[in-house]
């Protein structure tokens, strides 16, 4: 990059960057919370007036009927590729407070990270993302292709008027690929592409018994205890090994590839580094795959939450919040049938049960061969200086699906977060060498993609036949990884 | 009773005496919640306000380490025996508000029922009390016997400054008998006296697994979820027929008695009754047993709340309120010891469990054939014109074991709640002819007992050897409910 380039403008601006990412996460953007819905609109109104200020054209702020989406875009090309960049501005509640070192909203920086709600997931991702564009509009006045930038409020309650809008305005926002700051990478020397994602299923279970609570001295032993019902239900979702004990579940998940077992095996975490990263003592679950692969491999059922009672009575009722997460081919509404079906089938005459799905999610495979995604492998290169791997994430993206299906555009997950930032819990964390190294990857990467014809870019499926997707990603892969370990 | 007696007066104070009812029910005083501890500290000081106002003496408000004891008397003889009264001025929380049809604290009348939280347990019961106190000092300028007061303010979360107060107190509290009057009748026209409550051990039960909570879609699969190990522990606290699956749990509780069980099945509720008070469906617990004798003969084990989570994660900790009911022969100390082993056993490796004990209380018996309660018999006679049946009760006044064992006096439980008031629920309400009948109750209880010799009260046990007691007492009860059948 030339002297006074975006690189230059980047290094000479580190610590407005930095100030400016920590008014970001000051706002407290809790979309799940109603009493945070102002502020969750506040945020949006800072992200606008921000992209009017990094230069960005056709600023707007799409008010839905949840939470507003936040459109920008720069279109200076006809014969370039477009770029259309996601990233989600809202963030998880921050319960529990008192686990808190510093208050969630108030960023602090402590030993080179940046602790506040959101910090990793997803406003420091996401702007490293915006400071490039900056980085090339404040100092050449253009971008190397033309950008569509669509920043959403509610991710993190599912996406659920993002699917229509996308359905809505398929032509406005027509691209070339997609890409996404909002998944990790393997540690800050270790920089990674995501080319898998599990899919999410949510539902709430609530087990009702009697019409009113009461009192566990006159009625305890006589009336069964919702509460007691639900935990009894919930114990029949697992068998003794950690397996989901739903009829059919593992009935549509695909057969794990040797090749790409054996990939996930060289490149990925071991168990050692996951029970670090969770601080937690002990691994549990499927036998048979290791801790990574149960958790990219293989599906899982979280019980996420549950509330009922206070003390000394029999509750009226009892609720649990469940979450699945899902891996090709199953899907969510499938295992909501089937989930259904087995609830009915366990539920104890003396009680009743409801059940309500919140939100589900295909899980998606991306083909790591797109040029997209060889532009991006390049880009992370240029910015951390090492080859990226190529990881499978336990998580959702649920829009990534979305921009796959209805937009039919490849989407690049090229994400900055650390394995221990502690996204959705207490003290969330964002290492900021890893900000900036994420800045320079976005710079690099827009360089990169402006260089791909887009007839070479629309020429490759966005998405691969899902098998066929597999064994080819993984001669691929095992290529890629020789290039790799020889260096650029 | 002569006309311008105390009958006569609460004839004529009848609207007075429901307002003041309504002003004591208005104050909320929660002693579980941190919050009302000024409401709690205001009820106690409207009360001792309220109890000098009938004319008692030595009127005083007594701080604890807790929330304050409130005391009264009126020793105006030398000869005649001393009746110490209790009760509890403090009520359960409120929660689910939004199930409340009016506030909780907001006390309305609808169809003759005072509505409100607190309007049965305890303030309506242990105001006819104090009503017929009033009604004999305003009338007569004096009362039938002596008698002590002491109003509790921590009944509801188990009493936690009562027995060293009554302990260090002993000789001041010293009495022939006490009356507490926070317990059910069968029906409005069945009154009853219970003489025998189940005994009470209150635990949480906290299990841990990662050092924060995690992300589901990161871990879910790899990390045993604290919510779950939770639900798989409780799983293992019962059979699959409702039977306590504690090893041990079983091995004091006392044989049933044939001639009890027999009188218990003829005097008591049927399933029927009791699934209607408990506005279930269908009854649920320990085979061979009636409903009625699951909940006051049998033990039962309640999980009465479960907080843990929130959505989108493992978290990392999961917190369960358990709440035991203990029968002769058990002992709250052993119970704690059985379940703590128990629950170390049936933690799985990938979690650990912290159990915390809340409080306990000895189950109760008390001896039936008592003058004191004779007396009583007589006086719900006179109350509610048909004699009382005698029931065990499901539920635990921890101060009964107290005032047997510490202060060795006989205790009357003379209760005038009914079974469907919804104590410690929503919608908590108070019959208001139960509250007449009851003021009448205890005036005749007062004259009752006023006329016993002192001598001839002392010479009973306070408490029968259990066994003996249960024998003696079915002997009694089948000549009492002969007597009972064929009128006073």
């Amino acid at each position: 990059m030339q002297h006074g380039g975006p690189l230059t403008h980047v290094h000479a601006n580190r610590s407005r960057f930095v100030s400016e990412l920590m008014e970001f996460v000051r706002i407290p953007s809790v979309s799940a919370q109603p009493k945070h819905a102002g502020d969750v609109k506040d945020c949006a109104v800072w992200l606008a007036n921000h992209l009017r200020r990094v230069g960005l054209h056709h600023v707007a702020i799409i008010t839905t009927r949840g939470h507003p989406l936040v459109y920008a875009d720069w279109l200076g090309f006809s014969d370039r590729p477009t770029l259309l960049i996601y990233g989600h501005y809202d963030v998880q509640p921050v319960d529990p407070l008192d686990e808190w070192q510093s208050p969630p909203f108030e960023p602090v920086i402590r030993d080179n990270y940046l602790y506040g709600r959101g910090a990793s997931d997803d406003k420091s991702q996401m702007f490293a993302l915006i400071k490039a564009l900056e980085a090339y509009i404040q100092t050449g006045g253009m971008l190397p292709l033309n950008v569509k930038c669509l920043f959403e409020g509610e991710e993190e309650i599912g996406s659920p008027n993002l699917t229509s809008f996308i359905e809505a305005k398929r032509d406005s926002l027509s691209a070339d690929a997609v890409v996404i700051s909002d998944t990790r990478i393997a540690a800050p020397d270790r920089p990674a592409i995501t080319y898998a994602l599990r899919g999410a299923l949510s539902l709430e279970l609530e087990v009702i018994g009697p019409r009113h609570d009461l009192h566990s001295g006159t009625f305890s032993g006589a009336i069964h205890n919702p509460l007691q019902a639900l935990c009894e239900i919930l114990c029949s979702l697992h068998d003794r090994n950690g397996r989901v004990a739903i009829p059919g579940f593992y009935d549509t998940v695909r057969q794990p590839n040797v090749e790409e077992r054996e990939y996930l095996r060289r490149t990925g975490p071991t168990d050692a580094e996951i029970l670090h990263n969770g601080e937690s003592a002990r691994g549990w679950g499927e036998s048979g795959f290791t801790l990574y692969e149960r958790t990219v491999l293989r599906p899982a059922l979280t019980v996420s939450g549950i509330t009922g009672g206070y003390q000394g009575i029999i509750p009226a009722r009892a609720l649990a919040k469940l979450s699945f997460r899902l891996v090709p081919d199953q899907d969510p509404s499938q295992v909501d049938t089937l989930f259904r079906d087995h609830i009915v089938k366990v539920t104890p005459r003396t009680v009743h049960s409801v059940v309500r799905t919140s939100s589900g999610a295909k899980p998606v495979l991306m083909s790591v061969n797109h040029p997209a995604n060889r532009a991006a492998m390049v880009a992370y290169y240029r910015g951390f200086g090492t080859w990226p791997v190529f990881l499978r994430s336990g998580g959702t993206i649920p829009e990534v699906n979305t921009f796959q299906e209805t937009l039919s555009v490849p989407v690049v997950l090229m994400g900055f977060a650390s394995p221990d930032d502690r996204a959705h819990a207490p003290n969330e964390k964002f290492h900021l060498p890893n900000f900036f190294n994420g800045i320079a990857t976005c710079i690099a990467f827009l360089q990169e993609l402006g260089t791909c014809h887009v007839d070479v870019l629309s020429s490759f499926p966005s998405k691969r036949d899902a098998e066929v997707g597999t064994i080819r990603r993984c001669q691929w892969l095992s290529k890629h990884v020789a290039v790799a370990e020889r260096g650029p």
